[in-house]
């Protein structure tokens, strides 16, 4: 499928949304892809079976804090620096480029790559959402060697990082992406074609577009884009859980870049006295609690929407006064089994709350 | 000339007086060079002029604070996997290695590598004693590009910097040099036999040897340890001028690990009343003021020595009550020049004194 001009715009809605407050916003990613367009240059997206095992696949996406992202622009030329550089170790051609990350502008980093060189996107990710943190990813969970990781950054820096422990490579990552200016490139997690058929979140990227195009389509018949939201979450077989958690105005909000992440929380109240809603995020919204009383939590997806428009509004762009609803979804299945957790549910964020299935939270009519 | 364990202990002795208090004290690298020659591997000590123009010279160094490498050893194999990372970018062998620094343990890193491999050491390196930062060495000054550098830590981890900003390079390396734990092995300004030739401060492991024999001599005849050290610094042609600055015991100090550096000011009261002597570090003693009045300051080298053994005491060494001579020396005077003084004076650690020559600020006899 090739993507087109309201492809991308369907997917930056669909990616943001995905992004649980993370992974940035992608309005400027967008308009770069749409400037690759404009050169003639195609972006294809592939399904993973149209891999060959022996395929070498390069995850692409941003390591930072989106708050700086939102000042710091790239410069477009990030990604084919770490790709060239990944080829040269491997001394193979990449075949195919995929997101790290489906969410926020993440989505975006292996577009533009993939438009520049000629190379397809294939349709999956290694989160089926956003994390903070590079080993939050399906492949570290299944042991895949996250080395060599390659950054770069916008004034032309690159730095290549080997190592078999998949802590230390995040480690040493968001140091040197701190010191890159708080946010870079990074080709990570360099897959065979087997590898990625064996454990990538299938049809992630597929899934954010057809999410992006049903508030789209649902707007245009003046319908509830909220409602045509859902039900494309539940029909996308990934996130089989979705619905409205709070509805209210932003009352509060902390947020500080601090070790190379934004952190902080933001406070929700109902618009008719009808309660409160904090968040606590890093980058991503992380856990999400009612009136004192757990609603969410990673690794299930937390949002938060313009109650008017159904835009999502990334934890950067969080601001005082907001009227927001934040809706939940339930993460992809393999996010939430015991292999997991450890890696991506509360307890990684150092929460005390244990994990619990969003829909057991939630009264949803998921029919 | 082939290194033997009297030439390591030496060498040991004189890298630590050019270290400037800084390079790390060089007491757990000289045992692991024994350990080499225990092996029956050998280090030899060879002449800039016996490379050809176009061998690939390596110079090698740690990064990070002193502190933290007091406590935490290397495992010996850093060097060697940084010099292989080396030759597979270079796609050709290292000829030679060399100290990118001659002071303190810096001065060790290349010859645990040159034993291991069977490669020589040239007699020369980049800065005729220790400084805290990478771009404070005479390859920056003239041009030389700092990439690709390579870090390596006693896990096996592996970070290579690529960027044709050396100042850039100096602060990925010391973020990476963090992240490592605070102390990472680093080969860096790869040069040219061409190059290394006409750059290098040729000379400088011979130098320090000879200082580190005449002390021992002296000692061995009863004979005062500090003439003879000053008489073996004029003599090296290198460091014209030398003498004792101060006499006393450690009053005060402060200091803190920061920013992947020993940061700190210790104080020395005389015996007998006569005043005292502040000097400030980072890594390396930048500064020496007598009553509050300039004495010393970099490029010029400053370090702290026992006043009965004439050893000298790093930066991270120092204590309180410890009885000292604050001894100082003239730079190799590429140092001193009008190119080298924005790099390596004062200036360039924020420090208000500008630069005068230790000569001027000292009553010595030069005879």
């Amino acid at each position: 499928m090739l993507l087109e001009r309201i492809a991308l715009a369907d997917l930056a809605r669909g990616a943001a949304i995905l992004g649980s407050g993370g992974g940035g916003d992608p309005h400027h990613a967008r308009l770069m892809c749409e400037l690759e367009l404009g050169r003639g240059n195609a972006i294809e997206l592939i399904d993973v079976d149209a891999l060959s095992d022996d395929a070498l696949v390069a995850p692409c996406g941003w390591i930072g804090a989106p708050t700086v992202s939102a000042e710091k622009l790239p410069n477009g030329c990030e990604p084919i620096l770490g790709l060239r550089k990944l080829e040269e170790i491997k001394g193979a051609p990449v075949d195919a480029v995929m997101p790290i990350e489906v969410g926020g502008a993440n989505c975006f980093a292996p577009l533009i790559a993939a438009a520049q060189l000629g190379l397809p996107v294939v349709d999956c990710d290694g989160m089926g959402r956003a994390f903070p943190e590079s080993q939050m990813v399906i492949f570290n969970i299944r042991g895949v060697r996250a080395c060599p990781s390659i950054l770069t950054d916008a004034n032309g820096a690159l730095a290549l990082i080997d190592s078999d422990d998949n802590l230390v490579q995040e480690r040493l990552a968001r140091a040197i992406s701190v010191a890159m200016g708080g946010i870079a490139h990074m080709v990570e997690y360099p897959l065979t074609g087997r590898q990625a058929k064996d454990h990538a979140i299938r049809g992630s990227v597929s899934a954010a577009l057809r999410i992006g195009a049903a508030i789209r389509t649902a707007r245009r018949a003046g319908q509830d884009p909220f409602a045509a939201l859902f039900r494309a979450l539940r029909e996308s077989g990934l996130y089989p859980y979705a619905g409205v958690m709070f509805d209210g105005k932003i009352l509060d909000l902390e947020r500080e870049t601090k070790g190379g992440f934004s952190i902080g929380r933001v406070l929700i109240e109902g618009f008719r006295g009808e309660g409160n809603m904090e968040l606590e995020f890093q980058n991503e919204n992380l856990i999400a609690r009612r009136d004192g009383k757990l609603c969410a939590s990673v690794p299930d997806i937390i949002t938060v929407m313009d109650s008017e428009t159904a835009d999502s509004i990334t934890t950067e762009r969080l601001k005082f006064g907001q009227r927001v609803k934040v809706i939940g979804a339930s993460a992809p299945a393999v996010l939430r089994d015991g292999a997991s957790l450890p890696v991506v549910g509360p307890a990684a964020f150092g929460l005390r709350d244990g994990y619990r299935p969003i829909e057991e939270l939630n009264d949803w009519d998921d029919s």
